[in-house]
């Protein structure tokens, strides 16, 4: 078990790290910073930082919109950790000297014809009976909080605790504030986890878990656009909306900047090519949601790979065969609301070497046994100790 | 008038040129590999070549399919040039050593709904009415021509003779073509006429061709989309296809390559943004015609400025108060499919300084007087002559 405070000078090059994360998406920075912080010596692999899911995500905070059917588990986690939002933007902006664009104006939940709304109204049923704040609008009232909605948006509600952020800003902030805090970034890729030596190896790769680790990681496609207000000015909308339009579920997020992030398909699928019909269905429905995004710019239209495991929640904990490697992947559509709590507690878990209970559900051995560490090459022979004992 | 033979040696740098071409588009390229040919010394400004409306454009070589009402000297004037195209191709291929992607499958004009049929019927009418070759087909040949058309298509006809070319091979072949016959190109911009030193100035700048002579030339936006078969393979259908769809007017060009033209719109503003709405309604239409779209890789979606005059035909010939100066400009949607016959009778007007009788609807001066050489800067000192004496 490592202790508070690493007994080495965190400025000696020759010594062996405490903690080697790989991944420099927002998960693993949030995990290099929070070790870091705490006065591990940390260094983070990875060629290309936050070139990942997380460069394409939109940013949603929705643990509250985001509550579905047969996801209690996961939902908790999302509540959990949305909650340490506020805290965890503010100490970030702090220690970045950045703004990452927390926005706290909420999520419209709204349906575009009777059928949109039927089936929206058995979720927000569902989400209220779990005690979540959804307030059920009258069209004037949703009209009200957002005049921009198509006169034939049906109806709506109100999810004010769920916000956002950019991730576009976020990863940067977050590689500041992990480099700040003596994080070391290395620019190379990671192919076995042989090829890193330290204590403990935090597995924070998305997709590429997979290889690493042998974990049920499947790449899961998502299309996304971004758009933008003409000349320069600020979005006509200020809320997160999201909709179904049609039968097509979809989610519109403004910034301060003009930017608009209209999403996005989840395609079972591993190749990242953006395809006609996708970009159609989201412009449709976006438009019929929002009349006015038909003037915006175009500005990107791009498809990701979001990391997906057999039930859609992430992997959080160590390996079964290597205690001294850490999972912290597939976070699926969650990676960035996920970001706070994943840090907090693999950062506790690499410094107090037991999990919290939150991490229960989320242990990499809950797929069954083989998958695991048939990629890893196998313990490390430097092993100092048992993480778990 | 100059002679069909310059007496002075092409290869002399320090000689005043007998021709200088503003504009390195198509129809630039192509007036100087004309001249050129014929032993004019050339040169060619453009600090950007092919950067211009060829860039975005289709390709479509469709007289007939664009023979409208109240333009029936401009469809004279497409059908001409049409005629050369397949000479000026294979001249062309041979002259550059490359392929232009010329291709002689025709043209299929098809409705999608009733109205569409309807309106689309009144056009083909029109164009039989001229003698020009539209075949109407039933459904089932239309099927059978052309499988992948949806089967909502409710009619269409066939254009045999409207073909088309790859502008995107074009103009390198033209450049290739233009510079071994001894054309020169200087990567400088012009800025007025005076920038440029030569016997004759021929002004095929595109909608730049406005600030440097004062002709009434304005940028027409237009939006168009690239898409892509997947897999590398060549698109599913092999004409091009123009179509009405529920009343949106598009046309989808098929590349050997597997490459797929959907355009275009049609915008009466002078900015190059990529709108949401003009790409949901491409989409949608080019869809609704041909339902394998939807799986095509969407690859670009650009804006470029079609350089329109007042009756939308082009401007060739003299500027009223300069007959130094030649105009080729305005050419509108009609830019490719113009370029062979513009490059010829420019060109022999050049060499021979008597307008052909091809030429006469399209004169610079017939918009009124005050409009030319207002941008011009007066008539040049270095003048040596009255070209049309």
């Amino acid at each position: 078990m490592l202790t508070g405070r690493s007994p080495s000078p965190p400025s000696s090059d020759q010594v062996r790290p405490d903690v080697a994360v790989v991944g420099a998406g927002p998960i693993g920075l949030a995990i290099a910073w929070r070790c870091a912080a705490r006065g591990l010596r940390v260094v983070v692999h990875d060629p290309a930082p936050g070139s990942g899911a997380s460069a394409v995500a939109a940013g949603m905070l929705s643990p509250v919109a985001e509550a579905y059917f047969g996801e209690r588990q996961l939902t908790g986690l999302l509540l959990a950790s949305a909650a340490r939002w506020p805290a965890f933007a503010a100490e970030l902006a702090e220690a970045a000297g950045a703004d990452i664009g927390y926005r706290t104006e909420g999520t419209l939940m709204v349906g575009l014809t009777g059928d949109d709304l039927a089936e929206a109204r058995r979720l927000w049923a569902y989400q209220q009976g779990l005690g979540l704040p959804v307030t059920p609008l009258r069209p004037s009232e949703l009209r009200d909080r957002e005049p921009a909605l198509a006169p034939r948006v049906r109806g709506g509600a109100f999810a004010p605790t769920d916000h956002q952020v950019d991730p576009r800003l976020l990863v940067p902030a977050l590689r500041t504030a992990a480099q700040r805090a003596g994080a070391v970034l290395v620019p190379q890729p990671v192919r076995m986890l042989s090829d890193v030596d330290a204590v403990v190896t935090v597995v924070a790769a998305g997709c590429g878990a997979a290889a690493l680790t042998g974990l049920p990681v499947r790449p899961v496609k998502g299309q996304i656009l971004r758009l933008r207000a003409p000349d320069g000015v600020a979005p006509g909308f200020r809320h997160v909306i999201r909709g179904y339009a049609d039968g097509e579920h979809v989610y519109l997020v403004p910034r301060a900047d003009g930017e608009v992030v209209l999403g996005a398909t989840v395609e079972e699928r591993s190749d990242t090519t953006v395809t006609a019909g996708a970009v159609q269905r989201l412009l449709r429905a976006g438009g019929d949601l929002l009349p006015e995004l038909a003037e915006y710019d175009l500005v990107e239209a791009v498809a990701g790979l979001r990391p997906g495991t057999p039930d859609n929640a992430p992997i959080l904990g160590p390996l079964p065969d290597r205690p001294d490697v850490l999972a912290a992947t597939g976070h699926h559509r969650h990676g960035i609301v996920l970001t706070p709590i994943t840090a907090d507690l693999i950062a506790d878990l690499v410094l107090g070497g037991v999990p919290d209970p939150l991490l229960a559900p989320f242990r990499a051995d809950r797929f069954g046994g083989a998958a695991a560490v048939a990629a890893s090459g196998g313990p490390e022979p430097t092993l100092e100790g048992d993480l778990w004992s």
